[in-house]
């Protein structure tokens, strides 16, 4: 009975052409050097809020501010600025900008650090589909970590949109021309990666990471014939290329 | 002579399939709001150095971040709060900082000002070309722009690089499908909308806009069959629509 519904789902992917991937926190660790500065920052604000009142702070400064500065490193430095004139008000320290621009700076120029397996799942797919990077980070961090990281040569080209809804994810299909039972998305986030993806009729595997941003957090049950879980990214394999 | 060099240089036109067009300077005003803002930057900095001193060190230091912090608004708040900081060192007011800040949001809110009759060249190009914007700026920032300006319509897709060289608008044609000669770019920049459209071997149409910033300056005399120039954008009709 599992083996048959196994085979009708291997069937639903037949049709795929085309394989879209999230890039941070799928292709390389990316929450987790957010969760380093932001770790920083809490020792930095210690003797004006405790951390608690503190990460309550910047995830509400950071969700207000969504709409005008959108994702990615410097949208979260100007966060963390907000929130420690916010919380010490005149009080706060000259250096202790320096310090939080410094953090930006740093995490900017951090190392791309691969998720494990992730070259050799791509060289694989790469010989039987044509892979797509979909993000909504940064333009010029992700070409920057996509150049160091030595994937590009993997992938046909950047999808880089300012939200993933489902309106993002169609026009993607338009501009590939493609329908979406030819397309298949492998992410970290339900939200972004998993959910709108459903929505159009495409395929999605969500491949969790450990760690994962509390806004991008959505607990929910999904029954989709399209919709896979793998623990390991080098799990999709056998599904992909049976 | 003339006529029949205006001749033949409509013909390097005829095989014209796609249109890119520039956004900021080129669709809508932008470089202008850089400009207010710095001025008041100038201001609230005027105690610690001269105008002359400010811009000095706000232009080496936009320069060299333009590598971490590309393009953008984000950006250049950024790099007012790094070039106060080593204006002022520690006697900066924590005030100044969030008047900086609070400089970039009132830039991002700004309202779209269009660029004299684009609406009317936009709807007569778009009978007879496939229009796109090709943009380096920050793709949230573009999309609002894009969104509120009304323009949203006539354009296939916002096509957002890094960096408008070469290589970038190799990988735009390809990703399109055409040739070189299929193309035509339309921009205020010199250095990023006409050079290096002109080597791929496309045609670009130069609308120079009364302000531009000096690191997009660049002292040239083109002669190449492919390039255009004129003052107001409604000149190219009668180019593309003889």
């Amino acid at each position: 009975m599992l083996l048959l519904a196994q085979k009708s789902k291997n069937m639903e992917l037949n049709k795929v052409k085309i394989i879209g991937f999230d890039a941070d926190d799928t292709l390389w660790v990316n929450e987790t050097y957010f969760r380093q500065s932001e770790a920083v920052f809490f020792d930095l604000l210690s003797e004006f809020a405790s951390r608690d009142d503190l990460a309550k702070e910047l995830l509400a400064t950071e969700i207000a501010n969504l709409e005008l500065y959108g994702y990615g490193i410097k949208a979260f430095v100007l966060s963390m600025l907000e929130t420690a004139m916010h919380i010490a008000g005149n009080d706060l320290p000259i250096q202790t900008v320096g310090k939080i621009i410094e953090l930006g700076r740093h995490q900017l120029n951090q190392p791309v650090t691969l998720i494990n397996n992730i070259q050799l799942v791509l060289a694989s797919l790469s010989k039987k589909y044509k892979l797509i990077v979909v993000t909504k980070g940064d333009l010029l961090d992700q070409e920057r970590k996509l150049q160091s990281s030595g994937l590009l040569p993997y992938f046909h080209h950047i999808e880089v949109v300012s939200e993933k809804k489902v309106a993002d994810y169609l026009r993607i299909f338009k501009r590939l021309d493609i329908l979406p039972s030819e397309f298949v998305m492998i992410g970290n986030s339900i939200k972004s990666d998993i959910l709108p993806i459903l929505e159009c009729g495409a395929s999605a595997i969500h491949i969790p990471f450990h760690c994962t941003w509390e806004h991008e957090h959505v607990d929910v049950t999904i029954s989709d014939a399209g919709f896979y879980q793998f623990e390991q990214i080098h799990e999709i394999i056998p599904l992909l290329l049976p």
